[in-house]
C-alpha cells in the first residue's frame, strides 16, 4: 500500500494497517484462549461494524466466537485493543531500531571518513569558525543515538484488566496473569512514552535533513542527495526530495505526540470517554511516519555526496574573519582552530558501536 | 472503506481517498487541457512512484501524456496538487454544511420543544441557578451556527502559477487564467483558514457531545443517546458511543489545524522544502474526521432522548440554594428566574433559518 | 517590561500585562455600573487571591465593592473576564493592524522598486526559473494582506450572561443589554477566531523572515538585515537577528491557537471546568508574541538591504538551465521568461492601498 | 509574583523568573571563571538589551566584564543559556519530585484506607461493575509513579561547546571540561525529554482531577474538594476549584512539549535560526505550570473528602445490572466481584515506598 497523500508511505510496509490491527487483536485473543484462532477475512466489515460499540473488538469477537465460544472470556475491549496496539508497536519499534541502527552505522563511517575534512561552521545562518564535516556528522549521530536510546528503553506492556481493571472475571475464572503485567487502562504512560520516543526519532532525522537542504543549495553545494528527484516541468532540477520528505514528517509528528498526551490527560473513570479512542489512529500515523522518515534517512545517508573541495573552498573564501575569535584569545602563532572536533568524532563513533550492537 | 482505527470513518465516504485525489488531479489537468482525460486505474502504483519526485503529479502526468501529450503544459506539480486539494475540499465542505445544516435544524426544533423545560444550570460542575433545556440547546446551536458561518466564508481557490508562480510558460503559451485566481503557492491562508474552520466544526460538535456525556451519566439521567452502544463483556451497558466518538475527534483536530499553520510558517523560496508536503495528509485527516464528527452529531441529535421529568426533579431537589443569587438581588416576591432564556431560544432559532437556508 | 526568555517582548508594550487585565476588568465593571471605578493598586495581591475562587474577579470585586456596593450586580465572573479579554484584544489587534499596515506599505514600496529586478526563483531549495525580487515581495505582501483581512473581520464581543448565561438577575434588575451582544460563555468562536487570526499573522511574518534567512546566507548574499546582531564571542558575525526572532515566534503560536480550540472543544455545562481557564494566559502569550513579531517584521523590512547586482549575478551564473522549461514549450526566439510577474506586483500593490487604508 | 492570567502561579515560586534566569547565567559564568561574580541588579535592562543580539547573554557579559574581563572566555551565548536553563530545570524538577512524592505518599495512604471501600466502576460514563475506591486511587497512584520515574531519569547536562561546538577556544585556552559533558547544541534530546516528562506530570495530575470533577458533581457526590471555591455571585456554590485549575494546566502543556519537539526538529547548522530561541519561554511556562499543577494536586489530595456511604449507596442502587458480567461467566454462587483489586492496592502502595524514597 502506498499513499499519494504521503509519498514514501509504502516504506512502513504492513505496520499498523487495518489488517495488521485485526491480526494483532486475534493474536491477543488467541494467546488468552491458548489456542490459535483464524483471522477473519472481512476486515472492512469489522471496521464498518466498529462504530456501534465504539471499537472493533465487539464485531471481531462476534466472529471469533463462531470458532470457539470461550473466546474473550474475562477480557474487555480495552484489553484487546491496548494489547494489540502494543504488539504492533513492539514490532514497529524493532524495525525502527534497525533503521536507526543502520543510519547510525553509516553516519559513524561518514564521520570517520571526514574526521579531518575542514568546513566552515555556520551559526544563525552566518559563517562562524572552522569546523570539520566529520564533527558535523558526529552531531547528527548524537541525535540518532539519543533517539535510539529512548526507543530501547520503551516497554510494550499488555493490558489485562477485565471490565474495569480489577480482573474480577479473570480471578473468578482462575486465569493466571503474567506477573509484572501493569494496569494502565486509565494511566497512559506506556502510550505517551512511545509517542514521545517516536517524535524524538523524527527530530533526529529532520535535524540531518535540514543540513542537507541548506548545504545542497546550489550556492553552497557542499552536499548533494545521491539521486535527487525530478520535476514535472523543469528538466534541469535535481531536488533533495528525501530531505524534503523527512523534514515534512517532523513538522507533523510533535502534534501527534501531543495528542497522545492530551488523550492521557483526559482519562477519567475506569475507561475514558474519548481520550482512549483518540489514541489509535494517532499512534498509527505516528508510527508509520516515523518508520518512513527513518528509512528515508537511511537512504539519504547511503546516497549522500560530499564535496570536500567545495567545503575547503568555502572555508578559504571565508577568510580571516572566521579565525578572529580565536586570535582574540591567544598569542599562539598557530592556534588549534578545530578544538577537540576529531576527538568528539572518535568518542561518538565508539559510542555508536556500544549503543546499537 | 471503513477504518478500525477510527470507528465511523466510513461516514466520510469517498472524500479525500487516494482515488479521489487522483480523480481530482485528473480533473484539474482536464480543465486546463480543455479535454476530458481518463482516470488511470493504477492509483496504488502512482502513489508508489510519488516518492521519487516527492509528489504524485509526476507519475500521474507520465500516464496522462500517453492520452494527450499536451497535458500539463505550463503547469507545475504544485498547481495540480493545490487545485485538486481545493476541489476536494469544496466538495467536502459542501457536504459538511449539509450535515451542520441538518444538525442546526434539529437543534432548532429541539430548542423550541424545550423552550420552557426547566432544568438546573451547572457551572464548574456544580448546580448554579435555574435554566431551561431549550436555552442549553440554543447555546449548542450558537456554536453550530458559528461553525457554519466560518465554513460559508471559505474560498477554495485554484492554483495557477507555473514553475515559480510567475506564470512564465502560461503567458508564453497565451493561456488565459480566470481573473481573480490568487497566487498562494507560498502564502497559505486558503489552507489555514480551511483548517481553522474545520477545527471550529469539531469544537461545536464536541461541545454538544460533552453535555450529552455528562447528562447521560446514570446519576444524572437527563439525556440519553437513542440507541447506545453495547459492550464486549457487560450485557447491562448502554454506552453513549456517538458522543464518545465525537469527543475523540475534537481531541485530535486542533493539532492538525496547528500543523497547517506550522506548515504555512515554514514557507520559503518559491516552493517550500517540506512545509507544502506536510499539508496533504493533514488536510485529509482533518476533513474526514470533521465530516465523521458532524454526521455523528446529526445522528446523535436525531436520536437524543430527553427526560424532562428528571430535569424537573433535579431542579426541585436542588432546592432553595439555586435561587439564592436572585433573591439576594431583588425584593420581588416572584422573581423571574429564567431571565431571557426563552427569548434567546427564539432569537437563535430565527437566526438558524437565516443562516442555513 | 522586557523578558529575557523572549527577547523583544517589550515591543508588545502594556498589552495584556497583569495591570492591564485588572484595568480592563475595572473598565467592564465601571461601564456596567455606569460610574468610573478606581483601579486598585494591589494587582499582585488580587492575582494572589485569584486561586481560591479560580479567577481574579472575586478578589477584584471585593475591593471594588468598597467603592460602590452596587458593583457587579447581575454579572458573573465570566462576564467580566471574557469582556476584559476582548477589550484588551481589541486594543491589541488595532495596534497589530497598524504594524501590519506599515509592513504592507513598506512591502508595496519595495515591490514597486524591484518590480523589474531579476533574480533566480528557487523551488525545493534549487534554482528553478527566472523571477523578480518584486514578485517575491508581492508574494510576501499577499500573505500580509491575507493576515490583515482576517484581523479586520474579527469581532470582540462583550459577555453579558449572568450566573448561567440566562441573564436572570439582569432581567430582574431591569438592566438593558446592548442589542446584538452574543452569548458565547460555552461556545468560543470569538476566542478561537481570534487565536486563528493571530496565528495567521505570525505565519505571514515568518514566511518573510524565512526568505531573509536563506537569502542573507553569505554564499547567497542577495539580502541582508540592515543592522544585524552581534555575537558574544565572534567579532566577525552580523546575524539576521530579527528574522531569527520572528521565525521563533511562528514556531510557538500555532500550538497556542490549537490550545484555544482544545479549550473550546472542552466546553461543557454552563461554564467549563478548565477549558475556560486555559484560555487566559494562552491568549496573552499569543497576542504579545504576535505583536512583537509584527513589529519586528516592520523593523526588518525598514532596514532590509537588497543586493540587486548579486541577484543578477546569481541568475546569470545559473545559466541556461533555468531557461530550459520555457524553451521546451515555445519556438519563440525570445520568450517572456518573467510571465506576468510585473502585473502581479501592480495588482498586489493596488490591493494594498485598498485593504489597509 | 502571582499572575491573574494563571491563578495559582505563585506556587511555582521563583523558578524560572527573569531574575532567576540572570542568576543562573551568572552562576554558569562564575563556575567557568572559577570566581563568584555578582548578579547585576538591572535585570529588566538586560532583558531589554537582549533583542539586539537575540539573547540575553551579550548584555549580561558586558556587565560581568566590568567585574572581571576574563569572563566568558571560550564560551558562546548558547553555552550560557543552555546551561542556565538546565540549572534552573534541575532545581525545578527536584521540587517537582518533592511535590509528586508527597502526592504519592498521600495517595498510598488513601488507597490503603479505602482498600475495601466498595464503589461502582464506570466506563464510558456508565456504571460497569463493582470496584473499590482504593483500587481507583491505586490507578491514580500508578500514573503519579510513572511520572515520578520519568522525572527521576532526567539528566540536566551543561553545554560547553564554544562558538560552534568544537571547543576550539576552550582547547586553546587549555580549559578542562568535565568528562561526560555532552554536546547538544543542535541535538536537543535533553530538552525534549525534559518537556515530555513535564507533560507526563500534568497528565498524571489531570487524570486525578478529572475523577474529582466527575465524582464531586452533586448528583454523584462521592468525593468533594476539602474547601471548595466560592463564586462572585452565587452564595450557594462550592466549586472544585483546584481540580479545575489542574485540568486547565493539562490542556496546555502537551502543546508546549510539542513546541520543544518542533524546535528540536528545526535544528540546523551549528546553531539554529529560531528553533533554539523558541525553547526558552516555552520551557519556562511548561516548568512553572507543572509545578503549580503538582502543588495543587498535593493540596487537592490533602483536603479530599470521601463519602464512602454514598459510594456504597450508588453501588447498591446500581443493582443487579453491574453484577451481570460475572454471573454470565461463573456458576459460583458467590463470585468474587472485586477480583484482585485489594492485591493491586497493596502492590502499588509497596511500589510507592520503593520509588519515592
Amino acid at each position: 500500500m502506498a499513499d499519494p497523500f504521503w509519498p514514501g508511505d509504502e516504506r512502513a510496509g504492513e505496520h499498523f494497517t487495518a489488517l495488521e490491527f485485526v491480526r494483532a487483536m486475534v493474536e491477543v485473543e488467541s494467546e488468552w484462549l491458548g489456542e490459535v484462532l483464524e483471522v477473519p477475512d472481512d476486515v472492512d466489515d469489522i471496521a464498518f461494524e466498529a462504530e456501534a460499540g465504539g471499537n472493533p473488538v465487539i464485531p471481531l469477537v462476534r466472529r471469533l466466537r463462531a470458532q470457539d465460544h470461550e473466546v474473550h472470556r474475562g477480557l474487555t475491549s480495552q484489553d484487546v485493543v491496548d494489547s494489540a496496539l502494543m504488539l504492533m508497536a513492539a514490532a514497529a519499534c524493532a524495525e525502527l531500531r534497525r533503521h536507526l541502527g543502520s543510519v547510525a552505522g553509516r553516519l559513524a563511517g561518514l564521520a570517520e571518513r571526514h574526521r579531518d575534512t575542514p568546513m566552515v561552521a555556520r551559526t544563525l545562518t552566518q559563517h562562524a569558525v572552522p569546523t570539520t564535516f566529520g564533527f558535523r556528522v558526529a552531531t547528527w549521530l548524537t541525535g540518532v543515538l539519543d533517539a535510539y536510546d529512548d526507543l530501547a528503553r520503551l516497554e510494550f506492556p499488555r493490558q489485562v484488566g477485565g471490565a474495569a481493571g480489577t480482573r474480577a472475571a479473570i480471578v473468578e475464572l482462575g486465569r493466571p496473569v503474567p506477573p509484572g503485567t501493569p494496569r494502565w487502562h486509565t494511566t497512559r504512560a506506556p502510550m505517551t512514552r512511545l509517542g514521545d520516543a517516536l517524535a524524538g526519532c523524527t527530530d533526529a532525522c529532520a535535524r540531518i535533513a535540514n543540513d542537507v537542504l541548506v548545504l545542497s543549495r546550489p550556492e553552497i553545494g557542499e552536499l548533494a542527495e545521491g539521486a535527487g528527484g525530478g520535476s514535472s516541468t523543469m528538466p534541469n532540477k535535481s531536488n533533495p526530495t528525501l530531505s524534503v520528505l523527512i523534514r515534512r514528517a517532523a513538522l507533523t509528528t510533535p502534534q501527534l505526540a501531543a495528542t497522545l498526551h492530551l488523550a492521557a490527560a483526559q482519562q477519567v473513570d475506569d475507561r475514558a470517554d474519548g481520550g482512549w479512542h483518540a489514541e489509535w489512529a494517532t499512534l498509527r500515523d505516528l508510527v508509520r511516519r516515523t518508520l518512513v522518515a527513518a528509512s528515508q534517512t537511511d537512504s539519504l545517508i547511503a546516497g549522500l555526496r560530499v564535496d570536500a573541495d567545495r567545503m575547503a573552498a568555502t572555508l578559504a573564501a571565508a577568510g580571516d574573519a572566521v579565525l578572529a575569535e580565536q586570535r582574540s584569545l591567544t598569542h599562539d602563532p598557530a592556534p588549534t582552530y578545530l578544538g577537540d572536533a576529531a576527538a568528539y568524532v572518535d568518542e561518538v563513533v565508539a559510542q555508536t558501536k556500544e549503543t546499537t550492537r
